[in-house]
């Protein structure tokens, strides 16, 4: 198997609710450095896993359209908590979509998984993979 | 699957026994710094993973029952060598216990799998990883 | 010169005002890993620059004040842009109060100077670095 | 399962053929930072994943046969982009090689998989992880 | 005195005159990660050291200019040796001119000295530092 | 100003004297990664602040003479203790006299001045730096 990770991030505030976040029910806000790998078993023509100028390209839209934010006004998120690896999932499902929509070359359709990890900071990641096109991907997840 | 991973460290005397070891058969030292990761099909109800306050109190109370120690002395692991790789899984055990007990949370009983990885320097790092409670774990493991 | 560095981190909401900033302008938020760095000419009778364990939990209190805020919130920066370079000041000067009130012990008074570094993400850093006491401390800075 | 990993780093120059690369079709360089992930279910008698004086050296021997090298003028990779993905693909066969001729000791033979992965910068890495003696490893692959 | 650092990283092939090189007398490449760290006394109006987004911009555009390039035939660094420690002033001089034609904004001019450093692996790095418009700058240097 | 810095490590054992250290009074032990940096005003003829490879090649034989040991029963540390910043002395010193031997070549005579740091941990490191031949050197530090 191969991967191929690219590497950026995005600067958010938002607060959680539950009492199993002390004091994080606050505003408050994180800077989030995202790797995510995408995976196959062969390298296409060109010897490569995706285009990664394509790859970093489609990842930096997906940090900008949540970069600079406050989540707790993302009206898609309401009423979720937006923890570290709810959002791990939430870009996994976005770059999921830009690969459907071809953002990422046509090649990139034989991607078969992806990992998607958010450092919150030098001693906590969070992470959600698994593989790309599942049926579970647009419902019941 | 979802990851939560947190980090800690601890620093402890020991010597290898077997000509394998070369130099590092003298009494000499290390400091881990160590990388747990937990893992689970699903988050709960607050959007977790675990809930990483009791994670890190978890791990750090693992590290400092060791901590400060030389190994060569700790009746657990007499006739062992506390290779890297071997105390990966001493402190996988150690956390399963913990879990078992339930000091990591009620939603943590729905953890899959764990890895535990030290890193033992810029160069080298071991881990151990497996499911959580599989029977192989108090017995033959 | 001996130097020694201790690290921890927090979490916080902030907005800037001033069209320079951007889309920063937003209320957004950041995780500042911060390296505090202890400067002497010689060593104290322990064979220390400071006692370690004194200075992390020094730090830790003043980033536990600030920790899970919203900045914009925090009457002593009101009228202020909490940028990353800003903060290292501020927290710089709340340790030099720690040192004054002994709280890193009576050897520290020996301590010449300090250096506070803010890592925002993986690509950007601000440090705010000066002697220890001077009096430009508590007045023109 | 256990894992022991080995990091060392190789500088070679190259070029690409494919409109895909842009400007990387042009001949350029780059530092590979390399981690060899070795792993194995059960640890062997000495309570180790592999000798990891043996396994450095093994992957310093494979490093030291491209470092300081045009890879354009390699033989070996005489019609192909030797894109990041491919290499860690040919220093995975290269160390399973070294495995075959007992370079990393008898207890080796009973490693089961291996993962290289090849940091190009501090935003992009790729990787080849397989299962090693794979019968795919010297013929299809 | 205040810091604000940013990265970026480029790739290059080159080679040595001397057999000081060894090996690395023949043509091969390297990864540039580049931190420049930019210093001044007192925070502008805004309380920054300098804007970030220009700053990333400059260097970008500094290094844009040599990435993916062969420096032997760079014809401004023909005779030299492209060493990471001639690379690191050669880029601090770049960046110079750049502030002096304003491209960092105009509160960039009350910058007083830069440090740009250069990784070259995870092992080794270099640097250059110095006042910004020392008069040797443009002459005996 | 231009500066080199090279890495390496080493692994040890050790105990300190003194109610200060609480739990570090027990015998146990460290990995300290180490950065030294090399620091001259010109770069030599062939374009280099020192020969990596003989820096390099020094630094691993003074630590080789340290490591995979308990300071302990190191005489020349008897009484004293081996903190991290005690220990980036040493070692400044002992590389001071690989460059008075000529180790390190002719051209790293006029080096000026050397930063010795010892990463202890990922959240705590040491450093001792001065300039090198300085008569205090042999004398009263």
């Amino acid at each position: 198997m191969f991967s191929l990770c690219v590497r950026d991030h995005f600067m958010i505030a938002h607060s959680f609710e539950g009492t199993v976040f002390g004091p994080a029910q606050n505003l408050h806000g994180a800077t989030y450095v995202v790797d995510v790998e995408f995976r196959r078993r062969e390298l296409d023509a060109d010897g490569l896993v995706v285009d990664i100028g394509l790859a970093s390209t489609a990842l930096h839209g997906v940090l900008a359209a949540l970069n600079y934010r406050n989540l707790d006004e993302v009206e898609e998120f309401s009423g979720r908590n937006t923890t570290t690896e709810f959002l791990a999932r939430a870009i996994f499902e976005r770059l999921e979509q830009c690969i459907g929509r071809g953002e990422l070359g046509d090649a990139a359709r034989a991607l078969e998984s992806m990992r998607v990890a958010l450092h919150e900071s030098h001693v906590a990641w969070a992470a959600y993979e698994g593989p790309i096109g599942d049926p579970r991907s647009s419902a019941e997840r």
